[in-house]
């Protein structure tokens, strides 16, 4: 993997450095926006009373803002609402690696950890934006098309959104890397790709007459790797970020 | 989603409960171990001097203990070696589901929160086992074809362990559910399922001439669901657990 550096980077410190195998750190924007756009799906630890909790949830990015939402009566989002600190993580599976010895048993993966203070969006405005963004940042510009959210709704859900103040990511891309000597040996070794990729759409059974899936969701086609279509998505949303 | 009770369960308590949504809510061994035997890559929340932390890792379960390990050297380790709390979660994605409202907008998903505190695995031969365990519940009997390890390897590699304490499933499999009016709107709504598969296998370039793909490899094969060949792999190495 060669270090591809852009001109702004996270910046630093002992909480975010890659410590083991520094040489799979990258702390640029575009390494670290890249890997959280290819994603859906985030895990944000949080501590309540000492205890930590792992709570996967769905998210997307504004800059370097992330957003995440939930009922208002999660005990995620309460506890998130007080400007606690949050690490939120994004991992990508690539593949199993099967070595010659099993201390060189790997996979390939890419990883992003983020770090920041959580708080709870508040302001109408912004909340109603957040809200709109959290469906069409991921299924452009399909909010125009849905029925409104009812004061009700609007109200039931919390938008909690972070700062990143660091972030690493972390990459392995070598598939099976043995010891020198290990080459000689009489045994059998592999990398097994993973991939995850979408199925072919369900249509709503309950659709009304006549109405058909918009062109919009062309990008959602069987087959393809889901983590394409949300990049694509993310483009198409916010073009050039 | 029926609820399948199985007679043995994870025990309550706010720490485990599933609050939000109580019905899609499982504590039962069955739903809880399942879902983790169909992955191989959790992520770890842990507490360093109030900062949460989040990192994603290899980790396998024996009865009612989950293992995970890493570099002696990584700073999650260390600190998870000194009984420390910590909450392993794992997620699969199952569907993107868009619906007729924001609100209703969602994904089926199945995940786990496991709840315990983390210890080194220190006695030798406790060590050991973890050791093979750690390639062979992934790919069963693979350690006695491989070249052993050395003390090193052993002394680099720290081994965690954790009884799990409480842990809950948590799946929602419905696709799409609009509130009872919005199905009269003329609006577009689907599913659009989502599958982690593996890819074709590639053995390594450098394989020492008729070194051939073992048999025991066969359950990971091309275009097979990830989650199936690990779980096929899991009950060939611990039957009847």
């Amino acid at each position: 993997m060669t270090l591809h550096k852009t001109t702004t980077s996270y910046p630093l410190s002992p909480r975010n450095r890659v410590k083991r195998r520094h040489d799979r750190g990258f702390y640029d924007h575009d390494t670290v926006h890249g890997l959280l756009d290819a994603s859906m799906l985030c895990h944000v630890s949080y501590v309540i009373d000492g205890q930590p909790y792992c709570t996967p949830t769905f998210f997307w990015r504004e800059g370097t803002t992330l957003y995440w939402h939930g009922s208002s009566a999660s005990r995620m989002l309460k506890n998130q609402s007080g400007n606690q600190r949050v690490c939120l993580t994004v991992a990508h599976l690539d593949s199993l690696v099967l070595a010659r010895c099993g201390f060189n048993h790997s996979a390939d993966y890419r990883a992003v950890m983020a770090f920041g203070t959580a708080y709870l969006v508040t302001e109408p405005q912004a909340k109603q934006r957040a809200l709109v963004a959290m469906v069409d940042r991921f299924f452009p510009d399909r909010t125009a098309s849905l029925r409104q959210s009812t004061a009700q709704e609007i109200k039931a859900t919390s938008v909690i959104a972070m700062e990143i103040e660091q972030a690493s990511a972390k990459i392995r891309a070598k598939g099976v890397a043995d010891d020198d000597e290990d080459y000689e040996l009489p045994i059998y070794a592999e990398r097994i790709p993973v991939r995850t990729v979408l199925g072919a759409p369900e249509s709503c059974p309950r659709l009304r007459d006549g109405v058909e899936r918009p062109a919009s969701l062309g990008g959602y086609s069987e087959g393809r790797l889901l983590e394409e279509a949300l990049r694509d998505a993310y483009f198409l949303q916010y073009p050039g970020k």
